[in-house]
Order: structure tokens, then sequence, then C-alpha cells
């Protein structure tokens, strides 16, 4: 034990970056060898409108959750065709001179709205909506997918554990479970829908999230016994330490425990066996230890059923991992980059749409709406369609004279390629948090349940014109 | 169709990293408190082996596959501490002064073994091992299973894939959904377990895989009319291209794809519909017409399952997306890293194990070999157990005078810190992807079932001493 940390050194400064920090080529190929033939005959520079919607919810669920927004416009910043990148393009002949020359030079200047980040969707939501050419428009399918997708399966899965969990922290532990970058943007979606912190220290610096965590196993059978294991825990961190109480023999574990913090232990946790009847047995030998406001943490496994079946149990927070990082059985949304309007050979926008039957999609821009009922409850989903011009002219009277039981769901995000403000990072996160609690909120009461049932409202379309 | 692509600019410089690019805090927060209360305490210089194994593989799998072990290894070197983590970590009081010091001086210099990339695993393996101070190995567990278990899901799940495709080309076009830069792995663990290549462009840059892909829905409806779309493509990548021939009417796309680039047409892409029917159909219309050397890719949420079925279908290619990227049904593969032998107060390697009863481990270092029968079929897993000096001398003797039955699985990947050469970037892809081919060809026939059963082989122990 006489083994000592080295001597302070210098700090060292930042190492080298992994990659070469652009997203551009986060692509499928097909974006880049359409935009080659569209520059070739001129449609390029047609005027486009591309949706993002998903088709269907997962099984049983009542609704989604969209998160990724503000990481989809912070990676936009970084969508830039760098010398390393035009060099691969060219060295693998993805695409011709021209189309490397536009490359270059690409910059996203186009226009998106969408609905706010956190808030809920349904089939047929417009959740993202990108106006500018097709070049402009198409180049960035791909990333736009990947982070909505991935980002909002997390955030859909992680309001039905917050939801279960009726008001008790609910932790995100899921790093190990996925890839590693995933990781992080799943604890941004878990704190968007209802998270309390999360133990992914990139996430807390990235995020400003808070980050939470003591100790493993490892480090209870890195000492000769648990008693030492623990006294070590508590003179490094102090007797507010969680500390992990079931490596070997959990009543022996919790008397170890107090005998090295104290009544005045901050909390223990259970990470395996049975969980409720752990805790009711870990809650009376605390309390009758007089250590009543040591709390009890459980993890292992949960996803949010059984987060509901521990309703009942003196359980103060639960740690969630790989149900969380993977969707809690829908590890991706479905949701598709389509489309639906773009200027004719006459210069007029066009309502477009594939017209096999499997996957009909609805043609033109869209704007949307929850309709809510005089309780402020939401009772349908609704898509405004018709001709362009009669879509901007009801989105601007909405705007001007509010209906108070239609609120409209598409707010600007990007304009002329310029982000908004508070969007991103930390401020864009808490805002989504916040909008996703009041969009749950409005919910009808049962869509918070978790038994397997249709989307919460219907989605229904308003046709102008 | 006047416009033409703006003028060539000089190509733009690589552009700012989006990160900072140190991996070090890709990591749970219990790894630094762990080591901050085991610096103080002396315990963390204590010699560690850490093992990575996974307790089942996913309901009814055969077989599991190993990949991530390269960007693993990539990572490592990535995994410094540098000013901006250590001011970040500073801020937020994660660990005191003493610990800062000793992160800002961290090199990861410890031992790993492993099975070799692309190697098929079955529950119990280990297919990694650590050995370094309990500072040392902590400190990745993190961002190593981050690694393991995504990459290794989906190579599971492409292996399924390639198996159910019997020869037929797989194709990667997941991106879109899953996180961006999981996707990227993806592709990476999908051609180790067989794909033919990717619609990822940074997967093709990165490690050196083929990259395809050439237009999707968007831009037929891009253009007038369908003829218009596809003389466009033909025009600019040739008649050897793929056309995407579902937008409208599949008969009528077929005819137009023929009108646009003759008889010499590469492939046509069916992406909805009932695809085993459509391909005959598709297949007859072709051979009428002579195009009998144009190839049938088809697409549309296909799994391994899909993909049996359509064998005989005259397909000639396999475009998989959403189902790979989410590991089919098992989006990560419950790796865990488990301190399984420590230095003690003696100073003896001892072995450890937590003791409840969900979460048994065996305890101790171990190795690892297949057992093969006269024909060179797999017939058991073998781990190889007992005190230290036994195993590290079984291990001595195997690679002196092997027995032709008994084939070890443990290869050497870290010496002292150092990367072994070829296990990383796009040499170690292709090591990986011949490992993987001959590994699964060794198993026994019925393992490449699809239908649900046991391990293909037994896993035993092999005790000395």
């Amino acid at each position: 034990m006489t083994d000592s940390p080295p001597p302070a050194p210098a700090r060292t400064p930042a190492v080298a970056a992994v990659g070469s920090g652009s997203t551009a080529l986060l692509t499928d190929r097909y974006e880049l060898t359409m935009l080659q033939a569209a520059l070739a005959d001129g449609t390029a520079h047609r005027r486009c409108v591309f949706e993002v919607f998903t088709r269907r919810l997962p099984a049983g669920r009542r609704y989604g959750v969209l998160a990724g927004t503000g990481r989809v416009l912070e990676q936009l910043a970084a969508f830039r065709f760098g010398t390393p990148e035009l060099d691969w393009l060219a060295d693998e002949r993805v695409v011709d001179d021209a189309t490397l020359a536009f490359l270059a030079d690409y910059r996203f200047d186009a226009d998106v709205v969408g609905y706010a980040e956190g808030e809920v969707f349904f089939p047929q939501s417009p959740v993202l909506v990108v106006e500018g050419t097709f070049a402009q428009a198409v180049l960035i399918e791909t990333l736009v997918l990947s982070v909505l997708n991935y980002d909002s399966a997390v955030a859909s899965a992680a309001s039905r554990m917050t939801s279960a969990a009726v008001g008790r922290p609910c932790l995100e532990m899921g790093a190990r479970r996925a890839h590693e970058d995933s990781a992080v943007a799943a604890a941004r979606a878990a704190v968007i829908a209802g998270f309390a912190a999360t133990s992914n220290l990139e996430a807390g610096r990235r995020y400003g999230l808070g980050t939470i965590g003591t100790a493993a196993h490892a480090f209870t059978l890195l000492h000769d016994d648990e008693r030492a294991a623990f006294a070590s825990q508590v003179a490094s961190q102090g007797p507010g330490t969680t500390l992990l109480v079931d490596t070997y023999d959990v009543r022996r574990g919790v008397e170890n425990a107090l005998a090295a913090a104290g009544t005045g232990l901050g909390a223990v946790r259970l990470d395996s066996g049975d969980l409720g009847v752990l805790a009711q047995e870990v809650r009376q030998q605390l309390d009758d230890a007089g250590a009543r406001d040591t709390r009890i943490v459980v993890t292992s496994d949960l996803d949010e059923y059984a987060i509901a079946s521990l309703a009942v149990a003196p359980v103060d927070s639960y740690g969630v991992g790989t149900s969380l990082v993977t969707g809690s059985g829908a590890p991706t949304c479905g949701m598709v980059y389509k489309l639906v309007a773009r200027e004719g050979a006459s210069g007029e926008m066009e309502p477009v749409a594939k017209a096999s039957r499997a996957k009909t999609s609805v043609g033109g821009r869209k704007s949307a709406a929850r309709r809510l009922d005089r309780d402020g409850r939401a009772v349908e989903e609704v898509l405004v369609v018709g001709p362009d011009d009669q879509v901007a002219a009801w989105t601007r009277r909405q705007a001007a004279d509010p209906d108070p039981l239609l609120r409209p769901l598409h707010v600007p995000l990007v304009v002329d390629g310029e982000v908004l403000p508070g969007l991103t990072a930390a401020a864009g996160v808490r805002a989504a948090a916040a909008r996703h609690a009041a969009s749950r909120d409005e919910l009808p009461r049962g869509a918070r349940r978790l038994s397997a049932d249709e989307a919460a409202v219907p989605t229904v379309e308003l046709s102008l014109g």
C-alpha cells in the first residue's frame, strides 16, 4: 500500500484528431452519383422540398419522440468537402471533375423547418422539412436520417422509461452497449426524454449533462475484501457516495457499507438478483440501522417494463443501460427523407411521390399542427396539405391569429444556411427536454400506458384549396 | 437545362475537427472514480487480468462473430487525456488533483491478447484479455466494450446473411438506419462477415472498402419523367449503371431502363413489392428483350430470412440496411469486461469472481482453443483454466508442439502498449474477413442453419493443475 501516484507533470496538449473532422463522407455513395447526373442535366438546380417522416410507429408504441435535431444542425456546419475528402473521391473515381468542383464549394445554404426537438410525433408527421436546390438538399439525406433515426429511437424508448418511473430519477448507463459515439448521442437523447443524468463523460462535456457513477464490481474484487474496498471508496469520495453491495452477499454488503460510511451513506446500488425483493430487504436493513436517508439505486438490464414492475418497491432511482441505447426493441425509427415537391420544367413547384403501393407517400409540401381539446389535450395530428402558396398562407394566418386549439408544430431551424440560435449544444438539450415534457403532458392520459396499442392520436389531413 | 456547375475553385483545406479527437472521455465516470480511490490506497498498481466475454448468445443464435478488435486498437492510440479533457474533469470535479496528474501522463502500456478479429465465438469465449495494472486496464473498459459490443452484433448478423445468400453478393446500405459513426463501423463489420461492398463513403475511405450506389427514387422524381431520369443517369454513369425501376410501375420501368441503356444495362434495382415475384417477372422481361447479362439487385427491408426465402428467385445481389446495422434483432452483444485475476497483498496473482448467482463468472486467467475432429470440423470450445503459470505453460507447449486437433484461439494484439502490425485499418479488415471465412467453414454444417438452436459447439473447461 506504499505505492503513490507519480508526480504531477505539466498537462499535455490536446491530442491529434482521429478523423479529419469533416462529416461530408458520412453519406451514401448514391447521393453523389445522383448529384453528378443532375449537375450534368441541369436539374441539380431545381428547387426541391424534402420531408422527413416515419410511416409507422414500432409495433405497440403510442408515440415517438423526435431527438437529434440539434445534432443535425451541429453536423451541417462540418459538412464540407475538404482536400482529404475530395482527393479520396477523385482517387476512387466516385464522381467526375465537375462534381468535385461543385463539392469543393459546397456549403449548406438551404432552409430547414421542423418539429421542435423533443416534440412527440406520429405516423406521417413531417418532423423535418428541407427546402433548397436538389444539389443542396440531396447531399445531406444520409446524415440527417442517421442522426434522427438513432437519436429518436433512443428518446422514444427513454420517454417510456421516465413515464414508467413516475418521477423517480432515471440514470443513463448504456455506453458500453452501444457504439462509442452512439453512446454520446444516446445520453443526450435520454436526457431530452427526461433522464436525470448519464455515466458518459463525453456526453457530459459536450452537452453539459450531469454525470454520475462511483464504482463497479471490479473495484471490490481488486481489494482483499469488501470492507477494504468500501473503506477506500468512502475515504476517496466521502460517505455520500454510492456503494455497490452485491459483489458477494447483499446483506453482508449492506453491513459493510454502513460500517464504512455510517448512517450518512448516500446510497447503495443493487445490480443483480430479484431487485424488488432485494430492495425491500435492503430498505428494512437500512432503516433498522438508522440509515433512513440512504437511497437505493437499482441497475441490471432494466427496461420500461422492469421499471414499472418496481413501482411499489422502495427504489429511489433506476440505472438503465442496454435497453435504452438499443431503443428497447426498436433500435431505429424508420424515418425516411422523401422528395415531396420540386420545380418542374415550367418553373412551378409540383408535388411528387413514388407510386408503388407499399411505399406510398403524400406528395406536396405540408405544414403540421396538433389539435387540442378544450382541456388542452391532444386529439389529432393535423397534416396541412394543398398548393404551396395556400399552405404558406395557412402558416402565416396561424402565426398572426393563433387558434388556441390548433398548435402549429413547425419551427424555423435553418434560414439560408444559418442555424438559428439556441438549438444546439447544451442550450438545445435543455430546450428539447422542456419541449418533451410539455408535449408528453399534453397527450391523452392513456398514451403513457406501456401496453401495446395504436398511435395515441390519429393523423388526419387538412386539405387546403 | 442551361444551368452549369460553378467554375472549379481551388480545393479548400481540411476542415476543423468536430471534437478534440481524444477518445479518453468515451468512458463511464466510474472508471475514473475507481481509479482515484485505487490510486489513493495503492491498489491501482496491482497487476490485473480483465477478460471480455459474453455469457450467452442471442436467443436461437448458433455462434457469434468477433468484430471491432482493429477499431479498439486504433482507438487506444487516441486514448489520451489532453488539456481540454483534463480541464473539463477538473472543472466538473470528477476526480482530484492526484488523479488528474496521473491521467495527464496516461498511456496505455498493458498487454492484450485475444481472438483474431473475425473469429467466431461462443458463450464464455475469452475474446479479449487485458493484462496490466488496475489503473492501466480499468480505464479502457467502456471504450473496449462499446466497440466490441456493437461491431460484433453487426458482424454476427451479417454472417447469417452472407450464409443465407449462398455466394450471391450482399451489399451494406444501412447508414441511414444507424448513428452516423456507427454506420461506418457497421460497414466494416459487415465486410468482415463477408459483405462485398458498402454504400458508406466514409467506411470506404477509412477501411479501403469497395463502395456502391447509383440513384434513389428522388432522382427519378426530380425529373419530368422516368425516361428523362434514366437517360440522364446513363449519360452520366454509362450503361453499366444500376437503374431503380420501381418508382412508378416496374414493367414500364424496365422498358424505360432498356430504352435508356440498351441490353448492355448493368443492373436494375427493385426496392418494394413482392421481391420474389417481381424478380421472376423482371428476369423474364429482361431475357425476352435480350438483356441476359443485366443483373437484378433487390433491396427493401431484407434480413437473413428474407434473403433465404429469395434463394430460388433470379436475384443477383442483396442490398441490406436496417436489419444489418441493428444486428437483426440483437443490436448489442452483451459482452462484459470482468476482472478475473489480480495481484493480492502477497504479490501473488489470485483468481477473483463476483459471487452473486445471476452473474457468475469463471475466475482466473484463461486460454482458449477450438477442438476439431479429424475432418477439421469444430466440436468444442475449450477454455483452458488453472494456475497462471500452468496456463502459460500450456500456451507455450501448444506453440512449440501444436496439436492439430486443438487450434489455439488467442493471438497477441498489444505488447507493452505497442499494437502489433497488420491488425488495424484496411489490412486488419482484410485479415479479419479471411479469418471469418475460414472459421465459419470449420463449424459443423448445421451451424449455418437459420432456425433457432443451441450454440453450434459446447463450451467446455480444460482444468490444469
